[in-house]
């Protein structure tokens, strides 16, 4: 038995997500759909982050196991000539058993792209967000000091989930701007549910004055999701990748 | 009576090129139908650039006539209410009677993008062709100085033309690379039918060593389009933007 990890790539577009729901389509479904087709045998991948609908992905992670002699490393070749156009594994390779993508320590980047100008662009419209209000870039950068370290996140966190441990650090937190596009990137040890949309519609708020950058010190103190601002759309936000502390494979 | 200049942008994916043709849907037809709902008077574009099918635009022109009086520059807002998300009018203002998009000097810029990797990324594959033969830019970069300025592009033409004068200027020419994306950019007088596509083709033979930077010269002297590189596909292709020799407005 060997265990196989791959690094996938998607356009969330068209998918429910990543996680396998009943009567709709998700990126976790295709996958397996397709590896159990390729190895001739049912195949359950453990994915390690739960990417929202509409949510895109240059770097999700995901493992299966199989005894099938097939090289590691060809697993994304041959997959891929059977995913659809939108979904591509970027690398296969073989790792420890014990590896398990959710529970293994690691880093994750994410990155929330706003188009902030007066009038859309349609052919960034399916990955960034589009806002018209023009962005004060300075303050939304001081925001984001208070932001980077070790808090307690629960004012950006959903009022949906049910964790209890709400105390994330994150390690680094930029805003940039090219062009019209600005580039909101976050990396962290690990995210609550819609924390990266919920720094993204607070930083917004920053951006157009609403509010200031030193508000987030007592966001952060409220420990309640209705001080912080809006959930920014999934469109914008796309998982950039996924470093494990240990070197695999 | 007066006549209004629009900057159309759209994402070409869906559409059957610019131009209005029978059972296919078309971009030229849709700003027609909406401009026509929008001024409750039939109203027919004249499009400076005829994309074909799949190719992108941020900025095509277009011109029509009309004597409603709104201000015309609030045309582009009241348009892209009932426009699709795939098209977006960038901006709309008055210019002379006699301003013609297709008549009027004017240069043209087109961007072709190639994602150079080992493996297409989902996001990117509407916007930019996938090749994963590693480009050597360099050798790209010298043959540009070729075809850069006054020649006859014969070769470089679709031989379905039946434009009888081949000859074009190109006043600028630029390959260039940011991450994976090979971009190059192209400035003229004018393009023949295909013309931007098949640089784009005949560049990246140059990039994988199948063509001679220099083989440029012999290929323009040939005049046939046998001697140059193949169409590389409309996806690719974006018209960038349209500059018109005379201040407009």
């Amino acid at each position: 038995m060997r265990r196989i990890k791959l690094v996938v790539a998607y356009d969330g577009t068209n998918y429910h997500g990543w996680q396998i729901q009943p009567n709709k389509i998700t990126v976790e479904e295709v996958v397996n759909r397709e590896l159990s087709h390729l190895f001739g045998e049912p195949i359950k991948v453990i994915g390690a982050s739960r990417t929202d609908s509409g949510v895109h992905s240059f770097g999700n992670v995901a493992v299966f196991d199989t005894v099938a002699r097939i090289p590691a490393e060809k697993v994304c070749y041959a997959l891929n000539q059977r995913l659809p156009e939108d979904i591509r594994i970027q690398s296969s390779m073989e790792v420890p058993l014990d590896f398990h993508p959710r529970h293994c320590n690691s880093k994750k980047t994410y990155r929330y792209s706003i188009l902030n100008c007066t009038i859309p662009m349609p052919t960034q419209r399916l990955y960034s967000h589009f806002f018209y209000v023009p962005f004060d870039i300075e303050k939304m950068q001081e925001a984001t000091k208070h932001l980077i370290g070790t808090h307690d996140f629960k004012s950006f966190c959903s009022s949906k989930t049910t964790v209890e441990d709400t105390v994330r650090t994150i390690y680094d937190l930029k805003v940039s701007k090219t062009d019209h596009m600005v580039d909101i990137v976050v990396t962290g040890s690990g995210f609550l549910y819609n924390m990266v949309r919920i720094i993204a519609g607070t930083l917004m708020q920053v951006g157009i004055g609403a509010m200031k950058p030193e508000d987030m010190v007592s966001i952060l103190e409220k420990c309640d999701r209705s001080s912080a601002g809006p959930t920014a759309p999934a469109k914008g936000l796309t998982l950039v990748k996924i470093e494990y502390e240990e070197e695999l494979g």
